[in-house]
């Protein structure tokens, strides 16, 4: 049985622990996890989760966590700028760790991580759920089986609306040490669907917007906002695909958009991360008078959601795909191959984000490596 | 900490199971069950399923189960002929019932089980989880804030194709002895949405179909089918409005369709199970050379979806409304109101579907009571 | 060259003259008709109205038009309380009648303009367009075909707000005088749709509903209102097929919704009139794993759309289905087969829509015929 | 009255023809047009046409149409090759000019045209028709009311499938003479909508792709593809509005899709050319709890919808587009403000093509002017 671990307790940190609870109930081929000690920024808190969570032991200094000898594996869902530090600690103690992306705010502290996870030999995995939807999994089937032939061009979207508000308060979030905006919240989780579907990005040209140019502070006044909440960005791919990329973290309206358009020589591919219960295929084997996309709502042969509900149509959510990942996790501890991105390509990932950045401040092309 | 029973672990038990795990990471006011005893037709099953779902003892005798002094409280998904006498004595034994809808093939056997629950004083509760979908439990806000004015109409459809293979051989649920069809397959479900929102039916007229009049026996030959795939049903409530229930359990291209249109003197609503993270609501109060359906991504202002994940429009699934029953049933248990359609409430339901198949029967207008 | 007559420039009397001017520029199969002479209410509006739309001749007297010997051809578009005299008059003159739907307020009346139809020997067609829509037209193909089985199932729905508000005032639909309400506003376009794709209705029970029991009067005080904006029907047609009508001219938020389900034994097919450029198809040959709702945009396939617009997707407006409609009709005084509801079958249509009516009165099943 | 002559006879021609038959009956302002003069390749075909369309005159040769002294205004629907020639010659003879888009082939073309429009004093407008649609006017009139707040972001895609078969013989729009390739053939239209909602663009950068690098010869072998089916552009507005044009003429399953997407402070726009009836409205100003995309369907209040019908949601095509370009036509020839793209605002928008392909064969950001 794992002994996990389990760092943080917002959003992700929550959306792991349900994830570990869950996890032996819905995948019959792995056993149940042992949850044994979960480290927040103080004891009460710590305590508190613990036993919301049903963890054993609970501590209000993350190292109790990392240097507790029944834990197998660490759940890592602490803000960014402490991943660096903490993931390096977690690897050095022997243990495997789940830790949420984006790997670090800097390239280089990213290259650490990476170095320290080849170094411990242990398995080091991000959080990267969107690739384990079971609409994404068996469009990259689809793909493989060339069912819209040879695909030839590549748009995504991710967009939000949590930045839009001009009247919000200037926040950390405005400051450049947070990072360039939109490409640090957002580019990442398409570049996983782009890393799991086709390969890496071989080349970039970015352009990047501030909404509003500066916002009000707490202490009145005004201050002038340093970060982008838009990106859009031209980029070839290394299999030689043309493609865009465009996100925006203050598009009003948009909630959880991540829309994804795929065209090949036979047919297209359609999704949004929206609705994400389904996705949307035109072929063009279809007889011509009746040609159109269809909708295919999700449903038991698009593996793993059978394991969820085994009628069609009714659904998964959105911490399901923490489930999803968290049993490639497992399978992965057993020495099985796994859909994971592990720290290796998730810093090919980062890479690619610093190269867009760049293409932005230079104005130019920029070749990611 | 409660003490849990679960008998039967097919698509139901396994639910159940999901949310018994879940339920006190997601909603951190109730503490976290203890698994206690499953029970299945054999041993080895419910012991496999026992350690894949984290239950303690294990039982190939259902009654084990029931008689488990640690046991508070039963899980009972087993298929409805089993229900009456498994429900009763669950309750005679003492313990609180979780029961999955309908409660029962026949009235006379709903009605036994409504006195059983009486009698016991404990709280019997059903498995309707649809009316826990934030988007209806928000519709239901809504409407008592009458944002749509009065009511004065309403349609419900509930489709799927499980049925709609006619090359499908005969099997139990062609035979009258499993009930009517669609109707008690089905038109639960969205009554049980009527239940929530508007209160019970008074009186109504069934029509019912059957797509294929015969069907291949895997011995060879053909038997005819007994029941009626389709049934579409007038209505009048006893608030005095009308509206129509339609259900087809062979409708091709329908997978867990649940359309819900609701039409009042200030605007209309809309919701589609399919698409159950969305629901649509049209006001006059819009200035007119806007107004439209808003297509409105169920949010964390529309509780508890907030618990589940912090972020709007991300989206929950199946499982999650059987993580927000499983909390209702603890806080019922705790002797706080609760959104539950319990065994008094449910017997009402099941009233009225016998009504619809007597109206189909004697082809008139028939009153539920 | 065909000499048309017009009377009545309202909605429909502006509609037909498009198409009269638009036919031939569309059609090239057909010679460009004469606009002859137009007859309005008085001289003055039907002089304004014959510039307008290229008329020749204009009259304040109806009569005028249909004694003028260069008139061959007279559309009807008055009010239908006018139609049975004026139809009557037309056919007796020796024209051809394209008269809008529906017939007559009352069956009798309907009667006897079928009698005279059938005595004059001359066309008489009615103004039923939503026949001729492309997608409408490739459906019947697609049955034809039997692409989808043997249909099995049908649901119509018909829903417009123009009488949703309360706080109108009450007018002359309101009254009994005008008819039953929705039923004759409505149920007849759905009932065309019947006719063309699938036959006769053989019996029925409908219901029928107010949503606002009253309303204010211009002139103070308030008056009780006598039709019903919302009637629902359970019916079975001539061929077996069992199927619902739904129809509410005071569903807020729909403004020409007719809604179409047709299932079958092999897949299903949905339409909807507010996005009538569309149609969707499901079929059990596609690949299981890809099985969906095909949205098949309107295109050069679909004909006659190819005459309109050689380019797919761009679509078709509400006007344009008056054009093929007038392209029918003038192919159908060639003596050639068309695509029309004669008088014949219109009377049908009314007689369905009666005895519906009488269904609720009697509260039971009503044989049409 | 206005004497029209028509040179071409094709899609456009067609759709001109229909124009000029119908503009005066859906519209009561502007007197009926006389139809003069029609010009094609030879007078066979001239002949035909001009029966079908309703042309009093026929010529093989397209001069006799510009000489005709009856005629006043020439609708020119030729190739874009043949716009230089026959648009400065009917400008010299006096005549106004109604040229489809584009202007022409070459800028230096285009620039001469828009020369002769200049020194003749005679209108010459462009077929721009989009900017027609009573969707993109009520947008337009959103905009300008600052609905949505100050506008921040846009993006727009054209997409179509008629290239997309890579077994499709190669033709002359794979040879380089024909141009760019998606840039030619789509990018103009959403840069007129670009050109009427928000003004001019100042800077691009453009990436182009080629689906297929070459295609097989009709004569056998195989011919490498000139032009580039893809082109993505980032871009700067006058305004300071960054955004994103993406087309594509290879996207299989799209038909005739320019989607619209316009952020602003207090809401967002979207728009699809597909369901070109409809666009979707985001507002701030909701209630939060109730914020969603309104669908809005296009209804009388959405000038000049109501003068093709009085009723909303009954839908307009592609054709009543053109009705509406040919009445801001009638209406500019008599002196008044129209809604138009004349050849002067026609120039900034092919200059802005000529810059993306520049910004493409050098890759840099162009500045357009
Ligand atoms: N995979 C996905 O879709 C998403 C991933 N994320 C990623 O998850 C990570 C966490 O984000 P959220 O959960 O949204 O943040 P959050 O702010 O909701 O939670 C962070 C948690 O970390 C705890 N924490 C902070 N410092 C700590 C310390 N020194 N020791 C122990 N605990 C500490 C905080 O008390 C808090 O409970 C980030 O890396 C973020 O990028 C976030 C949202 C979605
Ligand atoms: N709330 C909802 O949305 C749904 C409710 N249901 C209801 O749930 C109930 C179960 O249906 P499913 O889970 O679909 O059936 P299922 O056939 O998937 O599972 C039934 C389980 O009960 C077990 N069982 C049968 N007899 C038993 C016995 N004597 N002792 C112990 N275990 C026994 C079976 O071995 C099996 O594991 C039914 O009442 C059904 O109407 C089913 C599907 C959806
Ligand atoms: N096919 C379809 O989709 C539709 C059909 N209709 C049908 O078209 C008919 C007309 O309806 P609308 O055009 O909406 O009505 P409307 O009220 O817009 O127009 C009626 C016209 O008839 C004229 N009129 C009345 N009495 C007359 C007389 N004695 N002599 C000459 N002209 C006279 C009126 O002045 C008016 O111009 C009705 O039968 C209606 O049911 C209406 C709307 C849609
Ligand atoms: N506004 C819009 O949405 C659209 C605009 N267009 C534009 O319309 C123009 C025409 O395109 P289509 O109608 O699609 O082409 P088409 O090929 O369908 O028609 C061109 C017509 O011009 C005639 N023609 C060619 N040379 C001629 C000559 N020397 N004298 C007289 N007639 C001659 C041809 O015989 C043919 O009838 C192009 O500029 C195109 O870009 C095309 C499609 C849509």
């Amino acid at each position: 049985m794992v002994g996990v671990g389990l760092i943080g307790t917002g959003f992700m940190g929550k959306c792991h622990a349900i994830a570990w609870s869950a996890v032996s109930a819905v995948f019959p081929d792995v056993a149940k996890p042992r949850l044994v000690h979960l480290g927040e920024v103080n004891e009460e808190l710590a305590r508190r989760k613990a036993g919301e969570f049903g963890f054993a032991k609970a501590s209000g200094d993350w190292r109790a966590v990392v240097n507790d000898p029944e834990v197998d594996i660490v759940s890592l869902t602490t803000p960014n700028q402490f991943h660096p530090e903490m993931a390096v600690a977690i690897l050095e103690a022997g243990k495997h760790l789940w830790c949420e992306k984006p790997m670090a705010p800097s390239f280089a502290e990213a290259e650490a991580m990476a170095a320290a996870a080849k170094k411990s030999g242990k398995v080091a995995a991000l959080g990267y759920n969107y690739i384990q939807s079971p609409a994404i999994r068996h469009i990259g089937a689809l793909l493989e089986e060339k069912i819209i032939g040879e695909v030839n061009h590549l748009r995504i979207e991710m967009d939000e609306d949590f930045m839009a508000d001009p009247e919000a308060l200037f926040f950390w979030k405005h400051e450049a040490a947070s990072g360039y905006g939109a490409l640090d919240d957002f580019a990442v989780h398409p570049l996983s669907l782009v890393s799991a579907l086709f390969g890496r990005v071989a080349s970039v040209i970015c352009d990047m917007a501030k909404p509003y140019a500066d916002r009000k502070l707490a202490s009145g006044g005004r201050r002038a906002v340093e970060t982008y909440d838009i990106a859009s960005v031209l980029m070839h791919l290394e299999n030689g695909i043309a493609g865009t990329l465009l996100v925006n973290r203050s598009a009003w309206g948009r909630k959880g958009r991540i829309a994804v358009q795929i065209f090949g020589s036979k047919g297209s591919i359609l999704f949004d991360q929206e609705r994400s219960n389904e996705f949307q295929l035109y072929l063009t084997s279809d007889r011509p008078t009746e040609q159109g996309y269809r909708t295919i709502l999700v449903a038991p042969h698009h593996k793993p959601y059978d394991l969820f509900v085994p009628a069609p149509g009714h659904g998964l959510g959105f911490n399901d795909l923490k489930i999803i990942e968290c049993h490639e996790l497992l399978t992965r501890l057993e020495g099985k191959p796994a859909r994971l991105i592990e720290f290796a390509e998730g810093l090919e990932i980062e890479r690619t984000v610093h190269a867009m950045a760049r293409s932005f401040e230079e104005k130019r092309w920029v070749d990611v490596r």
